[in-house]
C-alpha cells in the first residue's frame, strides 16, 4: 500500500541492523512511499548487519558513519547531498548502545566512561548529526528530523540503567535543536517514544521479557509494533505534521496514559488469591 | 493535492461553522483524501454558520445535534452508519462553549451554572459521543477519534476561565475512555492541542490577540494555522498512527517546549533600555 | 514531636470524617504544631463521623457547609474568621463524592447528572471557597491552599471513572486559581496527589485493595501513608514552601515516576513460569 | 527563627561558593535548624569563594573535592562519616559548571569535549555521590538526597546551551538512583527546579538579565529567591516530606504553570500600540 506521501522527499536513515529494525521499516515504507534517501550506520554494525540487501531492496546508497566522528558526519552528509542531488528533507537517528547494559552492570555499579561513552554514541551524536546540518546548510525549508526514545527517560525501568539518561539527552536536544533549526529553517525535530519492540538491539536489555509482556498488558492497544512504528515515522516526514516540532511523542498503545490496566488487576488478584 | 490516505473511511465532523473553522477544513481535507462522512452541528450555530455550502462540496449531509443531548447523539449516530452504509472510522470533536467567557466574567466571579453548562457543552459532549458509539457499537476496528484542546489545560491564561477546566475534562475522558475503546476495538482515542488560531470562536475570547502575538513570537515555527490542525487531523484518522492512543498532541509550532525565545527576549531588553 | 511550624498560624480543614481521614490527621498535626483552626464539613458527612471528638482534641470549632453552595461557604469563611480573629494562613481541601463510583457504575455507562454533580461536589467546590475567600478579603499575604488530589488525573486507573474528570478539574482550578491569588496577595495554590489511602472514602472504589497492592508494589518507598500526607500538608502551610505555587505534588512514594520495578518484574516472571 | 526541624540530622552541602550560593544559604539554615554537616566544594572554586566563613559560621568542616573524582568523593563521605559520627541524613547537590557557556558557544557550535564535561562535572557527579554513598551504606534510613535543577530541562532557554541536557541527566538520575535507594534505605531524591536567581554561577549565563525578569514577569509570586529555595530544602531534608521522591519539584513561583500572564499581556499590547 503506498499514498506517495513522501514523493520528492530525500532523506537520510540511519540505524538498519537488520530486518527487525525499526529503521530497516522505514526505510522500506519511505521507499514505498516515493523517498528516496541513503543509509548509515556504524561500520562495525553493518559488518554484521545484511544492510546490503536493504539497500537493492530501496535502492539506497548506503555511507558508513560513526555517528560520534564529526568527520564521519560531515562526509555522511555531504555524500547524500550529492548523491540525492540536493538538500534533504528527512533525517530519522535511530542509535543507542551501552557497554554498561551489555556488560549487565547495575545501575549501582555503572562504569563512568561507559556512561560517558553511552551519552555520546545515543544522544550527542544527534546533536552531532544536525551541527553537520546546520553548517553544510543542509536541510531544506520544512524538512523534519525524528529520533528514536523510549519512555525510560521519564519513568525508571531499572535494567535500562544509563540509557535512561542516553534518552532524556536525546529528548533535550531535540527540543533545543528543534528551537533552533524551527527558527533557521522551520525544519521540525521530534522523538518518538516507541513501545519495547522485539529488535536486536531491544532484546539486549536485563529482563526485556518481564517488561515487554507487563507492557503489553498495560497498553490497551497492545505493544506497538515496528511496523506501526515505521508508519508513524513516515507521517512525521510527511507534510501532514509541518507543525509539530521539539515533541517527544508517545507511540506506545496507551502505556504511558495507562494507571493500571484491568489486565495487570487481575493478574495481581489471581496471586493474592 | 491529494494522497488518497483516507480512501475508504468514513466519518463523523463536528463543529463546522464557517470557512474559519478548523472543523471545516478537516472535511475539505478528509473529502479530498477520500473520505466520506457526516456534518454535525448544534442547531443554532447551523443558522449563523454557511454550513450548507461545506455539505455541498463534500457530498456530506448535515444531521443538526445538540451535543448535550444523548438523544440527538444516538440520532446523529444511528442516521450517519444509515446514510455512510456501516460502522465509523473515525470521529471530530471540536465544540467549546463557554457562557462565562462570552459574558466576560473573570475568573474570580464565575456563574456556576454557567461554569458546568461549559464543562458540559465542550467536554462532557465527548463523553457522550463516545457513549453513544460504544452502545450503538458504531466503531470500526482501528477507528481514530479526535477532540480539538488547548494548552490552558496545562498552564493558565487568565482570559479563558472555565474553558481551562472543560479542556482539562475533555483531555481526561479521551485518557479513559480511549483505554476502554482501545480494550473493546482498537480504536484510538487523542487530543490535538493546537495553536490560538483566528476562527470565529477563538477570537471570542478577552485578550486574544495579544496572546496570539506572544504565542507566535514564543512558537520557532510561529502558531500553527488552521490549515496546519486539518492535515494533522487527517495523520490522526489515518492508518499511520493506529498506536498512538490517550494522547494529548501539541500542534503549536514549539510553543510548548520553548522556556523563552530570542524574539520575547529582545521585546523585554528593548522595553527595558 | 512538635516544631511549631504553624505557630500563629490560622485556617480552615475540611474532609474530617474519622480517624482514617487524610484531613483528620492534617488536623492533629497542625494542633500539634500550633495552628488555631475551624474544622468544617458537609452536614450529612458529620452526622455519620465522629467529628465531635477532633473538635474536642483541637480545640477547634465546626462549621458546618455544603461545600456546593455558596452561601454556605460565606457563613464557613466569616465564621472561622470571626472565631479566629482575623484572617486566614492556610485552607484545606479535603472533599469528594461520585454517585457514579457509589452506584458501580462503569465507564460506559455514566449518569451525566450525577457526573456533573461529581465535578460539582470534588472540584467546584474548591474555586467556589476561593472565591468566596476572594470577595470577603479573608486570607493573609503568604497564605496557603491545599487540595487533595490523585493521579488518575493524568493516567487511567479504570474503576476510578468520572473522580479522574474531577481530579483534573480540582488540579487546573488550582493552577488558574492560584495565579489570581498569586497576583493579589501572595497566596499560593497546590494539590497533593496522595498514594492510594486506605480511608473511608478512599476504599469505596472498586477494585480499590487490587489498585492499591499494585501501587504499592511499584513504590520504591510503598504506599505513602495518611499520616505522612498530613506530614506533607503541614510543610506546605508552614512558610518553608512559600515560592511552591500552582503544582500538583506527588506524594506516592515514588510511583508516579516509576515505569516498572523489580516487584511487577518478579510477579510477572513468576506467574510466566 | 528555628523550629529545630533538623535536630539530630547530619549531612552533606556542596556547592557553596559565596553568601549569594543557595547552598550557603541551605548551610546556614540547617545549621539554624539544628543540623550539623559537612560542607565540600571543587578545590579550585574554593580559592575564589569564602567557605572559611560559612564554616565558621556553621561549625562545619571543609573536606574539599573534585565531584567527579570517586576518590575524591570517597574520601569526603568517609571524612563527613568519620567527623559527624554516623550515617548521613542528607545530602545537597549544587554543582553545576560549562564551558560552553563560559566560551558564549552558541548551541550551533558546541565544543563536545566540553559538553561531556558539562555532563559529567553537573550531572554524572550527582552519580557518583550516591554511588559512593551506596557502596559506603553511608546513608540513613529516610534520608532525603537533593539536587538544585533548572527548568531547561523541560523547556528551550537558547542560552543555557549544554547546561540544558546536564539538568535533564541530573533529573534522570534522580529518578533512577532515587528508585534503587528507595527500595534499599528508604531513602527518598529529588530535584528542586529553582527559578533563575542572581548567584555569581547563575548570572553567567548570556542573556541572564532577560529571562530573570522575564521570568519574573511570568510568575505570579515573582522569581523565587535563593533564601526561599533554601527554606524549601529544609523541609525536603525534614521529615515532613518522607514519601516524596524521584520528583523533579517546581520552585518558581508559579512561572511553570503560567502560559501568559497579565503582565507579558500589558508589555506586548504597548509594543503594538
Amino acid at each position: 500500500m503506498s499514498n506517495n506521501l513522501l514523493a520528492g522527499k530525500v532523506g537520510i536513515i540511519s540505524g538498519a541492523l537488520d530486518e527487525k529494525s525499526i529503521a530497516w521499516k522505514v526505510a522500506l515504507k519511505a521507499h514505498a512511499e516515493g523517498a528516496r534517501f541513503v543509509l548509515t550506520n556504524a561500520p562495525l554494525a553493518m559488518r554484521m548487519g545484511e544492510i546490503n540487501k536493504l539497500s537493492e531492496q530501496c535502492e539506497a546508497p548506503i555511507i558508513p558513519a560513526d555517528a560520534t566522528s564529526m568527520e564521519d558526519l560531515e562526509k555522511l552528509f555531504t555524500g547524500a547531498q550529492e548523491h540525492l542531488g540536493g538538500k534533504l528533507d528527512f533525517v530519522l537517528h535511530s542509535i543507542g548502545m551501552s557497554t554498561n547494559i551489555r556488560k549487565g552492570k547495575h545501575y549501582g555499579e555503572l562504569n563512568y566512561e561507559w556512561f560517558l561513552k553511552t551519552l555520546d554514541v545515543s544522544a550527542l551524536s544527534f546533536h552531532k548529526m544536525m551541527a553537520v546540518a546546520e553548517k553544510q546548510d543542509a536541510l531544506n525549508e520544512w524538512g523534519s528530523v525524528v529520533a528514536l526514545s523510549y519512555i525510560a527517560a521519564q519513568r525508571v525501568f531499572p535494567d535500562y540503567t544509563d540509557m535512561s539518561q542516553a534518552k532524556a539527552v536525546l529528548e533535550s536536544i531535540a527540543r533545543n535543536y528543534g528551537y533552533r533549526l524551527g527558527k533557521q529553517k522551520r525544519v521540525r525535530v521530534n522523538t518518538i517514544s516507541q513501545s519495547p519492540t522485539k529488535t536486536t538491539a531491544g532484546t539486549g536489555v536485563g529482563g526485556f521479557d518481564a517488561f515487554y509482556d507487563y507492557a503489553d498488558k498495560m497498553s490497551p492497544l497492545g505493544n506497538a509494533p515496528a511496523e506501526a512504528c515505521a508508519d508513524y515515522c513516515i507521517s512525521l516526514f510527511s507534510d501532514l505534521t509541518r507543525y509539530v516540532t521539539m515533541q517527544n511523542l508517545m507511540h506506545d498503545g496507551g502505556f504511558s496514559s495507562t494507571g493500571i490496566s484491568e489486565d495487570i488487576v487481575e493478574t495481581i488478584t489471581k496471586l493474592n488469591s
